[in-house]
C-alpha cells in the first residue's frame, strides 16, 4: 500500500510489546499510541489548538457520525476531513459498524451489510463492505477500518462463529474494493486498510479468526469486540489467542480500551495502538487518573485543596490550577471544569504512552509494568 | 487611593471619547476597554490560557455568585481570587447588588442591606453596604463596586427617586466602610471604588444622583440600570444626564453593555469602561458577530461553507476553521462550538476597542463612529 509503512524499532526481551514507526501520508506515529476520539469532528470541548498543545500525533473520527452529520460529500466539498476539521496529522476513521451495532432494534443484518435508521431522524441507510470503504475514502482517512459484525458479550459459541465468518467475508470484499478504489488512479495518497478479528469471547474463534485474515493479507490488523463487559483476564487471553496468529511487521490496534492501568498491559501482549472514550467522558463527569490513582474532583475534600491534580505531571492544567478552583468549577457546572479535566486526563494517558514508549527503548518495560499497573489503580488518598 | 490611577491620554475633539490609562495593583489597562464577565468563576468555555491569548486586560467577577460559592473565605484561604482563579491581571468586582434585585420574591430589601435567599440552596444571606464592600475585599478585587438597589424598568419617578436616595445613602457608607477597611493597615494592594448612578429612566433624577456622588468624592463612577429594557436613545440620554456631571478626571463605567454598534456610541458619551455577557452567551447560542453584521452560524446555507466566520478578523478561529465545520459542531451540539463562537465575538469586541482606541488617538474617532455602527448592524449576506 503506498504512502504507509510500519516499522518495529525496539521490542521488549521479556513481553511482546514493541515500538514502532507508522507511516502515514499526514505523518509519521510513535508507537505504542493513544488516539483521542473525534466523535462528531471535535474531541468533546478541545479545540484544536489544545489538541496540539497535548502532543496527539492521530485522531480516531467516527465514520457513523459523519456519514450522517454532516455527510461525507460536504466534507468532500470542503476538501476532506483534515482540511474541514482543520487538523493536518493522521486520521484513522472506524467503519461505522460498532456504531450500528449499538443500534439495537434499529438494525438488521444480512450477509450484505446492515440496514440501519438513523438516531437523529429514523432515516434508512445501508451498510455494506465496500460502502463502509467508500464513505471512509472521500473523508480522505488515512487508515481505513473494515467493516465487521459485533455482536454482545455474553453470546454463545455459535453466535460469536456465525459473526466472525461473516466478518471474514466482509474483510474479504473489503480487500476487493480496497484494491479498486479510484483515489489509487488518482495518485493521492491512500493510506491504508485494517482488519478486525472478531470471535466474541472464544480464544479458538480468535485464533481462527487471525489466521483467516492473515492469509487475505491486510496492512494492519485490529482486535474488536474486547471490553464489553468480559472480565479483563478474558480479554488479555483473548488478545493473546489473536496476536500469537498476527505477523510481526504489521500494526496491530487494541479497538476501544481502557483504563490506564490496561494501556500497559495490551502493549505487553503485543498491541501498538488504541482509543478510548474515557480520558474525556471521565474528565466531563469529574474524575481525574492521576499518577497516584483516582481522584473524584466533585469530593468534598478538594474544597480548599491548593495542590494540582497530579504534583508530579507537567500538562498545562497541572501547572496553573489548584484542585479547589477545579472542584469550584465542577460543582458550578461550570464547562471549564469539563474541559481542563479532559486536558489533564488526555495528558496522562498521552504522557502514560510516551513513557511506555521510553521504557521499552530503554529496556526496563518490565519493570514499568509493575510499577505503574499498582501505582495508578487506587484513589488518591 | 493607593495603587489606583487614572490618566486621560487623548480627547476625541468633537465628542466626549477620550482614551486613558487605569492603573490597578495588578497592572495597568488601556481604556475604554471592554471587560469580559467571569461569572462563577470562568468565562464560559475558555480556560484562562484563551483568555490571555484574547488579550484581555481586565475581568469582571460576580460577587453574589463567589460568595454563595465557593465562599469568600475559601478564596481568601487559597491565597485571593487572583491566586484561585489564576489570573494575574485586574478583577472588578460588581458588589452583587445587581444579582441580588435578579431574585424577585427572594430579597427584602430595607435602608439597611437587602436579604436575600440563595438562588442555589434557600439559605438566608443578609448584604449590606459595608458586607459587600467586605466580601470583595477578601477576595481581593482591584476595583470595588458599592452596593445599589437596582430597580425595575418601567419604574414611577417615586420608586426610581427613593432606590436613588437608598443608594446614595449606601454610598455614603461604603466610602465610610472603604477608608476604614483593614487591608489599608496591613500594606496591601487595596485597588479602588467606584460609586454607581442610579435614578431610573429620569435624566433629572440621573443628574441630581451623579451630582451629590461627586460631592462625596469617589475614584471612579458607574453608570447603573440602563440597558434593562428601554429603547437606546433613552439610554443615551440618560448617561448624558449622568455624565455631564462628572468630573473628567475620573474613569467611568457604563455596567452591563452592549452589542458592538453601541459600544462606540458609550465611548462617544465619555464612557470609559463597559462589561457585558453578550459576546459568550449569544456565541454559545450561535450568534456570532462580525465586521459584516451579525451570522446565524445555525443557518443551512453556512452548510458548506469554506470561508471564515469573518474575513477581515485575524482571531484564532476565523484563521483556522471555516463556518461550515462550525456551523457542524453547534448543529451538533458539540460545546467546542459554544467555545469557539465565544472566542470569536469576543476577539470582535476587544478587536473593537483596540480600534476605537486607536481612532480616538489618531483624531479618526467621528469617522469611526458613524462607519462601524451602519456596517455591523445587519446580518451577514
Amino acid at each position: 500500500m503506498q504512502n504507509f509503512r510500519f516499522q518495529v524499532t525496539h521490542t521488549d526481551p521479556k513481553t511482546k510489546a514493541r515500538t514502532g514507526l507508522l507511516e502515514t501520508p499526514h505523518g509519521t506515529v510513535e508507537t505504542p499510541v493513544f488516539m483521542p476520539v473525534w466523535t462528531l469532528g471535535s474531541v468533546k470541548g478541545l479545540p484544536q489548538e489544545l489538541l496540539e498543545q497535548l502532543g496527539i500525533t492521530i485522531l480516531l473520527a467516527n465514520t457513523y457520525h459523519l456519514h450522517l452529520r454532516p455527510g461525507e460529500e460536504t466534507i468532500r466539498s470542503l476538501g476532506g476531513l483534515h482540511r474541514f476539521m482543520s487538523w493536518n496529522g493522521p486520521i484513522l476513521t472506524d467503519s461505522g459498524g460498532f456504531q450500528v451495532f449499538s443500534l439495537s432494534g434499529l438494525r438488521k443484518v444480512t450477509d450484505e451489510g446492515v440496514e440501519f435508521r438513523s438516531h437523529l431522524d429514523g432515516s434508512k441507510h445501508f451498510l455494506t463492505p465496500e460502502r463502509a470503504l467508500e464513505i471512509q475514502s472521500i473523508l480522505g482517512s488515512d487508515i481505513h477500518m473494515v467493516l465487521d459484525e459485533c455482536i454482545e458479550y455474553p453470546a454463545s459459541q455459535a453466535t460469536a462463529e456465525k459473526a466472525m465468518n461473516r466478518t471474514l467475508a466482509w474483510a474479504e470484499k473489503s480487500l476487493r474494493a480496497w484494491n479498486g478504489l479510484p483515489h489509487f488512479e488518482e495518485g493521492k495518497p491512500a493510506g491504508s486498510l485494517f482488519a478486525i478479528v472478531q470471535g466474541g469471547s472464544y480464544a479458538d474463534l480468535r485464533s481462527q479468526c487471525a489466521d483467516r485474515l492473515v492469509e487475505m493479507g491486510f496492512p494492519g490488523y485490529a482486535i474488536g469486540g474486547l471490553a464489553v463487559g468480559e472480565a479483563r483476564p478474558l480479554s488479555y487471553e483473548l488478545m493473546e489467542a489473536a496476536e500469537q496468529r498476527l505477523p510481526e511487521d504489521k500494526p496491530r490496534y487494541a479497538m476501544g480500551v481502557g483504563l490506564p492501568e490496561e494501556l500497559p498491559q495490551f502493549v505487553a501482549r503485543g498491541m501498538d495502538m488504541m482509543d478510548c472514550v474515557l480520558p474525556t467522558r471521565n474528565g466531563r463527569n469529574g474524575m481525574l487518573f492521576t499518577s497516584k490513582g483516582r481522584l473524584h474532583i466533585r469530593q468534598a475534600r478538594f474544597a480548599a485543596d491548593p495542590r494540582p491534580l497530579d504534583e508530579s505531571c507537567s500538562c498545562m492544567v497541572c501547572r496553573r490550577y489548584s484542585r479547589a478552583y477545579l472542584r469550584h468549577l465542577f460543582v458550578s457546572g461550570e464547562i471549564l471544569g469539563g474541559i481542563l479535566n479532559s486536558f489533564h486526563n488526555l495528558f496522562f494517558y498521552l504522557d502514560t504512552m510516551r513513557r511506555i514508549r521510553q521504557n521499552i527503548a530503554a529496556g526496563d518495560f518490565s519493570q514499568f509494568l509493575s510499577d505503574f499497573s499498582s501505582s495508578v489503580q487506587g484513589e488518591v488518598l
